[in-house]
């Protein structure tokens, strides 16, 4: 059965690409922010449970136990990497409903910013709500954050890292100022609560997510993110927190997430956080060497491309690489790439589909026609050098193709461009 | 790989059933309204969904085409087996957030009845919702259902089948009858809607989801209950009901579910409803001779037990047992029959693991005393005579000695039983 893990082998991408085209030299898969394959070790977990462990946990026979603890050891083992306790684990059908079970602990007003994950945003629009904006980094500013904290606020949401632009925010250092907002409530006796919330989800492969070093009252996971199971994710609500549950029912997950519990999903979560955090330092090393490698061959080549997000390595994503190449179209450009058997996203995947303009990007103030011909690239764990030199060929290839094509020279797009280039950025 | 697929053999058993006890001679899992194990068809049906085929439905390149016409396949399939339209069917985590949803489509007051599912029930209670009582059998009287319906009523809810006792409800004849008032509400220039709802979720295995023939204008159906997977379930919608999201975010669903899809639960999902649907006829009359075979072995040894549900076949879930044994208590029989490799449950699932009364017995009028000596027995597809036979044979030697232990005699439990007693029913 493993050849039938690993990615899509070049025979079958000639099977499906369509009559008389031939098949690419290469397979290569570059959107791992949008969906990581399952890890073969974790549907090995998940395998007994999927099989002959079929029980409904709830019921009260012994054969039922095997399924009861291994939801609740999927519980212990995902608290433990969280540094956190099981009963603040909550298990729900992924990230956008955790995001939403976090917004319905809040009554009153809410506090985030404009690159976060349509999900928060949904939430957020759909409340009292202040939306600040962020840097040209993607990144969000702590102080101007939390100076829009109100007497009414109680939930402050901002993601631990971006799936665009691959922006790292400073969560340690919002909560930090949160906790002085809640010391000063106290001190003047206001009872109005005020939790952090953050989305890790896009984190969890490359940052820690314990909730003490992160400082927050609760936290989001997804397994689908961990090269674990797709619709299945986490809310980590610390002890203070009255979750409030959106799912009425039998009253599973503490009261707070009616159903019977995906038992299969929650082994399959726990193993593939496990893995993610086990190798998540060389994997980080492993990832940055291969976007560097890849910005490096793309910005040789095309001086007038954009490269988005924060510079530091300290404050972005190891393996998202986020291009510009104004004065072209990206959807054009994924397409051309289709067809060279290089896969790459263009926005979230949620919003890609429909191919606007990111929000992310808009709120970072990126001029649309910049933010029109964006590429957001992301390697993982199967990505080697090979699969990055193949994809930076074809890249290059696809981008004069096209400038060819709407007769844009290098010049239009570092005039285009402006000070944003790549080339002007040296 | 198929051993593993088939129900726990007994070594498995002796493997985890405590040190120094006897392996049971048998393992009868007769617990299949709470939870069916995974058919290999269905199993084989997702794999390509849970190793190569694995990219966001969303994203914008060919890759992740497979993935994406995966789903709609699946929604056009199950919609296929509903006679519905595909638009219509909304993929859910399970039936209780595909009731949920039902309920949120609502606001105004509501109609039920006593012995729905808790997740009906909890939606039910968080609105303005009359909750009619049931007949003695489980069954809702059509016309007192619908008189309950008042100017400001929006949903009636009532499920397709009876967890519990197997109890078919007349949605028919309900269906006809909420026609009736909203052809009167037009007739009066009202604009107040009024939806049916029917949670089929159990009712899927052994009857038609034909949304035409049920007339219902909403329906649940959930993957866990015909050898699918778990937190995989539906809600079909007809074209005049506006759903209104519980979780928003990317706009996944039609806007009604946000959330990347669980591409290869819904693959499941189709082919378990159709190998269901295509296999119904037949494995109702095998359930229903099973049934009525360890009905019989019960009572000839048992005259004071007491048989809960309709006893029209038309009127009941075909594979569906629930006996009463008055002055016993279900939980202990529950302990001693899981020694013999017996699996039985006492009520629903997720109310069982807290042991407290049925809500269901308690609205149909069965004394506490009765109540508490219930077991819910259902059989499946893997369920054999011999599996009866032997289950029957363990359930009268666990009532024995329950007997024997408290003192309690036929006679006795006759008298509690009165005139409920399959002893005098005859």
């Amino acid at each position: 059965m493993p050849d039938r893990m690993v990615p899509r082998s070049a025979a079958q991408v000639q099977a499906t690409s369509g009559a008389g085209a031939p098949a690419p030299a290469r397979d290569v898969y570059l959107d791992y922010a949008a969906a990581t394959p399952l890890d073969p070790r974790v549907l090995s977990a998940m395998e007994p449970y999927l099989t002959r462990c079929f029980e409904n946990p709830s019921a009260p026979y012994a054969r039922a136990r095997a399924a009861r603890d291994a939801v609740e050891g999927a519980r212990a083992d995902i608290a433990h990497l969280m540094g956190a306790k099981p009963d603040g684990v909550i298990f729900t059908a992924g990230a956008t409903e955790a995001n939403n079970l976090a917004f319905a602990a809040a009554d009153g007003g809410v506090v985030t910013d404009a690159a976060e994950h349509e999900s928060v945003l949904a939430c957020a629009q759909a409340r009292d709500a202040v939306v600040v904006s962020v840097g040209a980094d993607g990144r969000v500013d702590p102080e101007r954050l939390c100076a829009a904290i109100g007497p009414t606020t109680q939930l402050v949401s901002v993601e631990l890292a971006n799936g665009e632009v691959g922006a790292v925010q400073p969560v340690r250092e919002i909560a930090r100022r949160v906790a002085v907002v809640r010391q000063q409530r106290l001190a003047e006796g206001s009872r109005v609560p005020l939790w952090l919330h953050t989305d890790a989800s896009q984190a969890a492969g490359s940052l820690s997510c314990n909730v003490t070093s992160l400082g927050a009252d609760m936290v989001t996971l997804s397994a689908a993110k961990v090269y674990g199971p797709k619709q299945v994710g986490v809310l980590w609500a610390g002890e203070g927190v009255r979750l409030r549950p959106l799912v009425l029912g039998g009253g599973q997950e503490g009261g707070v997430r009616s159903g019977t519990e995906n038992v299969a999903g929650a082994v399959g979560f726990a193993a593939a956080l496990s893995i993610a955090q086990g190798c998540r330092a060389e994997e980080c090393r492993r990832e940055e060497a291969l976007r560097l490698r890849l910005e490096r061959a793309l910005a040789d080549e095309f001086p007038g491309m954009v490269v988005s997000g924060p510079r530091s390595p300290k404050h972005r994503l190891p393996g998202l690489l986020h291009v510009s190449f104004p004065g072209l179209e990206a959807r054009r450009l994924v397409v051309l790439l289709e067809r060279r058997g290089v896969s790459v996203g263009t926005g979230s995947a949620c919003a890609a589909s429909r191919m606007r303009e990111s929000h992310v990007l808009h709120a970072m103030g990126l001029p649309p026609e910049v933010s029109a011909g964006s590429l957001r690239i992301t390697m993982g764990r199967q990505t080697s050098i090979d699969d990055i030199d193949y994809a930076a060929a074809q890249i290059a290839d696809a981008v004069r193709t096209e400038m060819r094509r709407t007769g844009l020279s290098q010049d239009d797009m570092l005039g285009r461009a402006g000070g944003l280039a790549v080339g002007r950025r040296r």
